[in-house]
């Protein structure tokens, strides 16, 4: 929707603000890096959920379809007019006749699974409605969640299990979130070698035993951002790379002023005593991630800034309960504490940009300090 | 609204589920353990944020107005009928002429302060309104947020700030929210003493300089279970209890067959090796609270359950992405751990039942394992 222009001090609080001018920035990165390496983008909406964050995608360039974490967003990007759908998430029965009637529709919507046990089920229901689920098998190549082995025998037995009425064999895809836990820019560059490299092997093996595979589908953002080649892969996934945040930051993969949403927020009082400054962005704002604890540098539940997007002294929201916040200073801070009064007006960056902008239905959307737009975002399941 | 009556199995994961015996046992406890002290009890709707909860609530008894934490609820709730309402979150200068037009159109609003500051930003706008905003003053009784303390001068100089056109002061609230980082049931009635007592006397010593104190409201959920009289209180505010959950169990608050909400998540694949069970819930379902880290026993994301809603073999939500939960037994498990296959579902209890809501737009209501009846919630700012 169209807004009346609005300064930061008039808008009520805590809402979320989107600078627009930063997205564009972060979008435009990520399209060079993706296109340079003569690759393609298939970005994962779940950090946006917006049909206008997605129209921007698009204009950057070097976007091909979309990656989804549940049907809603299918379901909510569908109904915008997208066709070409991954959900990434491993599939659950209880979700392919939703899916039959996405495909139904007209939506190539590809699942993912690695084991036998759900391919055996997801053929069986393909069957019984008379569809064909495209697949792709998920690939393990971190240790740090879900996917099969692709040096295994079980990966092997798997595509072989997958060769029945009901399912059709796509691809192969890989999330490498191990490399949120790497503690330097290099050991990303690795892992996204890794990651390559084994998602290739993968595809390399199940085509040597016959099976076709068009999709090789790989990524994390800060993978994406740090990968030298993309030989052998079809596209890349990346979602949190559209806003950036403190934990990204924390890994080397942008600076603070790459992150582009924040929380806008009030001051509310203070216990001075205690040097605390009370503010009503609290978790239900910011959300629960606390992202950035185990890092170099802890933001509590997000980094201070003022109106302008700039670190306010060092100040950090420490504590949050529902609906209130506790600055102070972090651990990091120098020089001299800035006093903030009552009703003052604060940003606030968060861990981590997928769990706090899911706090709201709608992004404040600003350009240069001022209120340009509102966009809506999606949610559910 | 009203629906079919259909098994937990048929239910789409990740769901909101609400037992509604459980949900009516813990409202009659609480009303009994208030009524039984002679008190009357303002619910927290931030827990609920339901109509159809508030209802059964009515139903309980001992039940007098509500508790928000954002004016999204207070509009909820005032356009289905409520009237008394208490804001309960120190109140930012850019929320007054949205109270402000709450009371014109009827609604009896409360808001709540705690520094001369603060007095007059709402003395001046309420006064360039042309209205009077009722305002509490808050006390802090055990250090852990806000509010100001009950013995000091400065409550003295407070009282006397809200003397002026714009203001009108009602009472006093204080929240003893450091109920939640008590060590035993005895810690928490000790700080129900506490907290009655020095509410008790802050009144007291704003009637002795001359302020009429209609209302003394206090509150938490632990305090009020434990409190063991009310004199002097003329309200208490508790939400949590509603539905309450792992930490409120952690504190010896309720048993785990008080939980009245849980997450129906499907299993959707695992990694053997390693004793994981994975599944469609991740922390966009249970929310990334980790409130039972500090307790006794680390409840992971969540406490899983069987469909009836018994604890399952020690198995707890270990790990959460945005949709993926990863199941392993806690360190409090003993005796075999029980297999789950691929499409089996669970029901996830939460850590923070506020938390955890807040993350659905509906309740799956369920009676004796069976969907009985589907309930929206409110949510945003």
């Amino acid at each position: 929707m169209s807004v009346t222009r609005q300064s930061l001090h008039d808008l009520n609080t805590p809402c979320l603000l989107l600078d627009r001018a930063v997205l564009r920035r972060n979008l435009r990165r990520m399209a060079e890096q993706i296109a340079g390496l003569g690759g393609v983008l298939r970005p994962h909406v779940k950090t946006h959920k917006s049909l206008d964050v997605q129209a921007e995608l698009e204009q950057a360039g070097a976007v091909s379809g979309i990656t989804v974490s549940t049907l809603a967003e299918a379901e909510y990007f569908f109904a915008a007019g997208q066709r070409d759908i991954l959900y990434a998430v491993g599939i659950a029965p209880n979700k392919l006749d939703q899916i039959a009637d996405l495909m139904a529709r007209g939506a190539d919507i590809k699942i993912i699974l690695d084991s036998v046990e759900m391919a055996v089920c997801v053929a069986a229901r393909g069957a019984e409605l008379g569809v064909t689920f495209t697949t792709l098998i998920e690939l393990d190549v971190d240790g740090h969640r879900a996917g099969i082995d692709p040096r295994s025998d079980a990966l092997l037995e798997l595509a072989q299990a997958c060769q029945v009425p009901g399912l059709a064999l796509g691809g192969v895809m890989t999330h490498a979130g191990g490399s949120y836990n790497c503690a330097s820019v290099e050991a990303i560059r690795e892992m996204a070698d890794q990651e390559r490299s084994l998602a290739v092997l993968g595809a390399g093996r199940l085509r040597e035993a016959g099976h076709p595979i068009d999709i090789v589908s790989i990524g994390s953002t800060p993978t994406a951002f740090f990968a030298t080649s993309l030989e052998g892969v079809t596209e890349v996934r990346a979602g949190v790379y559209t806003f950036q945040d403190l934990v990204m930051a924390g890994l080397g993969v942008c600076g603070h002023d790459e992150i582009a949403i924040s929380v806008l927020s009030s001051v509310i009082g203070h216990q001075r005593a205690k040097g605390w400054t009370l503010t009503d962005a609290g978790w239900m704002a910011m959300s629960r991630d606390r992202g950035t604890e185990g890092q170099a540098v802890d933001f509590g539940y997000g980094e201070v800034w003022d109106l302008q997007g700039q670190p306010l002294g060092g100040l950090i929201l420490r504590g949050a309960n529902q609906e209130h916040g506790v600055i102070s200073r972090g651990a990091h801070a120098s020089g001299e504490a800035p006093e903030l009064a009552v009703g003052d007006k604060v940003r606030i960056a968060p861990n981590h940009a997928c769990a706090t902008a899911a706090q709201f239905d709608h992004y404040m959307v600003i350009e240069d300090g001022y209120l340009i737009d509102q966009w809506p975002r999606g949610r559910g399941w």
